[in-house]
């Protein structure tokens, strides 16, 4: 078989500056490998194909497809649904059985490999003949096997390059407020904050201090860091993780509510420690909250992550041609300064294990990050993208 | 006299992601010119005046001044110090003939005219000859007698190009968080969030709706517009300004603290609406408090903006050559799309006349703006400014 049937590609979860990048190199893979059947888009994530819900994208004009490779946001929809019953992995494989989908590309998360191994296991267990491909996707960095994931640079090279131009704002303007906290994000692991360490070039600039989940706060040892540099620098950036957590491992700040996952919805963070800074140590502050911005800030995103996330895109049709199934797309660095080559990883070794940023390249005291960090961190941000703009704003393509 | 003497260029209040062009042009103008005295640069505004804080900005490395045109902050430093008692304009004018200055440039809002405008009435009250100009600046776009304000038009592509982004993220991934809030900035006014409005190329892009502290805001009537905009598009983006205010002209939202202006510290607004629509519209809201992001993204600025940053502080140069003082430039539109040409006017015209949105450019209902006032912001994002990048960040020049 092979060769024949159709395809669906999904895309889930947060979205990041370049997520599009993927869909765009599987549609492109797919027309140069030259698939008959047709490959469609879900819409919103796997609800798309619960519903099924789905645009023929070989059916678009490619005008639009290409477009795809400058625009942020998920623009076949996402959604954050997590599968969990039988009858919805059944369902599942009933409509792609249903629409001959013999090819089932999953542009996600944790979560998402997760969901895509068990489809992939239940077509086995049902000798229904179909490939898996998990294609890598998070700002958030934490998908294990792999040496990065897309969205990741883009998303670090927005928040160093914002601590950059707040930091020269925070230092140039003499005012009350001399102490700001930009609040990241990365729900349990600390690799998004560690990236706004690539904006230190010289021994006083910000971020001064960075709080990470991966080591946990003290209250105390927080409200001296920022007292210690205030008085030698007469202002402070602080950057923290939305995740950071205390001894007992319980987030600093979180809301009662939680999302349909199970995790804690995080926010208020920042707002948390400004009453902290300012209660114990009457220095006012500033909080800077970018949330969403940081993970669709197209105009920074890096050009080594707009490719690489093509690239994987692409690399997982090049899996199916060879009928492989049950795989994530990896990206393996070959050379430290700078090569990554396409790899892959089984499905089941990937999903729902959480990547956290080493011990050893933070900091002994716990608040900023080590050469070793930055060596591995400094290529992925490399390199800008033009986007094309049309009466100063940005030229969009979006199928929802 | 004049020809003779040296000059005094001082940055007050807020940076702007193009106030140093300002800087720029004043410094290129006067070596330009042939002036034979030097032109200092006075640290963090008028403190460094008080001070006599000063660096020669002539005898620079003439990249580093060109450097400035891509830097945001304030190079040369700025304060919100407040010039009040006599003693402190006597103080500056007895800095100015200790070091034989004869030419003050002034860059800055509202109150730094009024100063500028002091110094210059106190400069002739004791028959001191030198020319005293204010050059323009502020992102919230509040000063009158010019078109707009340079550093207006960068913060404005800023916060259209963020609502675009955050808005592809917010309609393409079904959460729980189907409400948006942005808090943008602009004291009194609403010029900073109505150029959201230049985001929305079809009927139902963001945002949906903006909040402006020139109409009154009612609580009841916020929470209506969000729910009728959730039911017709399931989510809702909306934008306020940081200084809405009520029926009795009270601030939504105030923290008890003010700033040495007497202005009151804004902060906290979008998570109080954020607690108004979760309490009582049972929608998850995201907040999103770009803060001092959107006035420091050089890498958004309109190239508009930037060199008409760089116009103000050339034609600040010109007016002192022909013997002019205690003037502000200023831009005329001299074609509607788009050409404007650097005039001028009395500084006592300007000074503390804060310029708000005209009601006839904001919408009935009080939530949008007028297509006139599309009209009136769109040149003004136009074209962009390229950054020279080292390793994937911005390559800057600051003197403090």
């Amino acid at each position: 078989m092979m060769r024949t049937g159709n395809a669906v590609v999904a895309q889930s979860g947060g979205p990041t500056a370049v997520i599009n990048n993927s869909v765009c190199g599987i549609v492109q893979g797919w027309q140069k490998h030259g698939f008959a059947g047709k490959l469609y888009g879900a819409l919103f994530g796997i609800t798309g194909v619960l519903t099924e819900k789905f645009i023929d994208l070989t059916a678009q004009d490619p005008k639009a497809v290409e477009n795809l490779r400058h625009t942020p946001g998920a623009a076949l929809g996402s959604c954050r649904y997590k599968v969990k019953t039988e009858e919805d992995y059944q369902q599942i494989l009933d409509a792609f059985k249903k629409h001959d989908i013999r090819y089932f590309f999953y542009v996600g998360g944790n979560d998402s490999m997760d969901t895509a191994d068990k489809v992939h296991q239940l077509a086995v267990k049902q000798n229904y003949e179909m490939c898996v491909i998990g294609v890598p996707k998070t700002v958030d960095n934490d998908l294990p096997f792999t040496d990065h994931c897309p969205g990741y640079g883009s998303a670090a090279k927005y928040l160093a390059t914002t601590v950059m131009n707040t930091g020269l704002d925070l230092k140039s303007l003499i005012t009350k407020n001399r102490v700001l906290i930009l609040e990241a994000m990365g729900r349990n692991t600390g690799w998004l904050a560690a990236a706004t360490a690539l904006a230190k070039r010289q021994g006083n600039d910000p971020p001064h201090l960075i709080y990470l989940p991966e080591t946990p706060f003290h209250r105390e040892s927080f409200l001296k860091d920022v007292e210690r540099v205030y008085k030698e620098l007469n202002h402070v950036y602080v950057v923290v993780s939305e995740g950071i957590v205390d001894e007992k491992g319980q987030y600093v700040f979180a809301e009662a509510s939680k999302d349909s996952f199970g995790h804690a919805q995080l926010g208020g963070l920042a707002d948390s420690l400004k009453s902290m800074v300012e209660g114990e140590l009457a220095l006012k502050t500033r909080c800077v909250i970018p949330s969403t911005i940081q993970r669709s800030s197209m105009y920074l995103a890096s050009k080594v992550d707009a490719e690489e996330a093509y690239l994987v895109g692409l690399e997982a049709v090049n899996l199916v041609a060879r009928e492989k199934s049950g795989l994530m797309v990896t990206l393996d660095r070959v050379e430290e300064d700078y090569l990554c080559r396409a790899g892959s990883v089984e499905l089941n070794r990937v999903s729902n294990v959480e990547k956290k940023l080493p011990r050893e390249w933070i900091t002994e005291s716990g608040t900023f990050v080590t050469n070793e960090f930055l060596r591995y961190a400094r290529p992925l941000i490399r390199g800008e993208v033009v986007i094309p703009m049309v009466d100063g704003l940005p030229d969009y393509c979006c199928f929802v």
